[in-house]
């Protein structure tokens, strides 16, 4: 665990996280911290050069990439309860290396044409290209998520998505993208003081919907969703994790840590160059 | 010029680098730093508090747009010769923001597809939509460009081109987009130097396309293009700025105060509430 050996890690956060067999998802305190021996100042400088060392793994990932079409990609899933902080994840993880080798997605309510369409298909079109780093903000897990608790779909179209979403995910896992899935879990009553920050002030407003409230309502039918969700779709190929989110920067640093960890996995190398390069010493010379 | 008063700025960049009337592109010498007082390390600094300006004013164009449909965006239009810092800019001014605003579009050789439609169809579905700031790296001037230099279309249709791109830039201007359009200009010199870097590095050949020598020995021939692109195409609706690019950290500063400078002009405003704040308020309290 190299990326992490100089920091206050005390266990692998991709062990310790892991979604694996009997996994409760009542048993995780939305407020815990595992794995990690420091506090938020600690953290925060530990993401700070984690983030050099992201930067660098995805340089290399993308330029393996420009020579190889076949080269691999990796792709984070994201979900969580409103407010978890998929935002921050986004802005202060992802956000700390290159833009130009970024594909992010927030997936929203299916359009018409989308639902006229098998659930996958608008996720297919998004799923990052050979040497980029794939973002999705809420993703196919939706259709199994509200889907499941609004009811949105018959039960026997629930269960087909299961199996659907595994036979999916080993595709692409097969085809060279690595996959992260994370579910980022806040407490209902964090939740709670995070919306009600977002009502108390004019600049957070526009955060802020009232359908949030509704689906907060349904709260325990939604972790019984993702509970599913991890039961039926926590595979090798795929894994879930599930990340304490409380602290807002135990997230964003586990998270990271989770991206390192799939990234030295990968080990991108500096591809070679597939031109003569005193040849063309040589013609940048005269010129 | 609230953007950059507190900096080393002695004159307003959106001034002193804007193509006007009677411009020479000949006339620019690549290692200046116009308007700035400071050296590379003020620079620096001025660049990273601006950055924090810059993502400030990203949020609030965002903001606004969640409620407004016909809200305005902000597009980054970039052009120069190989090696002359777009990828930079991108990284370390547009990375500076919040990625889930940025919609980043670089353009490369047409496919078949897009060549048998208008050379404007490619461009038009990258446009970035109310709220976003949208950069192109390269884009439609492509197509008077090496498009000229390489005679890849008739004169007359490349004279055709000029206006047509003058229209589609008025239209969108019209229509919420704000344009910032930026050459990056480096001396025949500085790309020498550049380039040899790039194949004297290993970690760097991935960059390194035997093309660039191709179009390096057409630099007059490119020059003259650029100079007729703005006779032709700087507006009052969507202006050119030649940044003169030899000194990295100028470029960049300078991009990004013509960015703010644009921000600024929009003058993003939270968005006020489309719900009833103090009934949700009291929903959010009973849960």
């Amino acid at each position: 665990m190299t990326a992490t050996s100089q920091h206050h890690w005390s266990a692998d956060p991709a062990e310790v996280l892991r979604v694996g067999p009997g996994f409760r998802l009542s048993d995780v305190d939305p407020d815990s911290t595992p794995g990690y021996e420091g506090g938020k100042k600690a953290g925060e400088k530990d993401l700070a050069s984690g983030a050099a060392q992201f930067d660098e793994l995805q340089e290399r990932l993308f330029a393996q990439s420009r020579l190889d079409d076949g080269a691999p990609s990796l792709l984070l899933v994201l979900q969580a309860m409103d407010s978890a902080g998929k935002g921050g994840i986004v802005r202060h993880v992802i956000g700390a290396t290159d833009p130009q080798g970024v594909h992010l997605k927030a997936f929203k309510k299916p359009s018409d044409e989308e639902l006229a369409h098998d659930f996958l298909w608008r996720i297919e079109k998004e799923v990052p290209k050979a040497g980029y780093i794939g973002v999705f903000d809420r993703s196919h897990y939706e259709d199994v998520l509200i889907g499941r608790v609004r009811e949105l779909a018959a039960p026997d179209e629930i269960e087909r998505r299961y199996g659907a979403i595994a036979d999916f995910e080993r595709r692409l896992t097969e085809g060279g993208v690595h996959i992260v899935k994370v579910m980022l879990h806040i407490s209902h009553d964090e939740q709670k003081t995070r919306l009600q920050e977002r009502l108390d002030r004019p600049d957070k407003h526009w955060k802020y919907n009232p359908g949030d409230v509704d689906e907060r309502q349904r709260w325990p039918q939604y972790m019984d969703a993702y509970q599913a969700v991890f039961d039926r779709t926590a595979t090798e190929a795929a894994p879930w994790f599930v990340v304490p989110a409380n602290a807002k920067w135990y997230a964003r640093l586990a998270v990271q840590a989770l991206l390192l960890d799939a990234l030295e996995r990968i080990d991108p190398q500096w591809p070679a160059a597939d031109f003569d390069v005193e040849a063309e010493k040589a013609r940048l010379a005269a010129t």
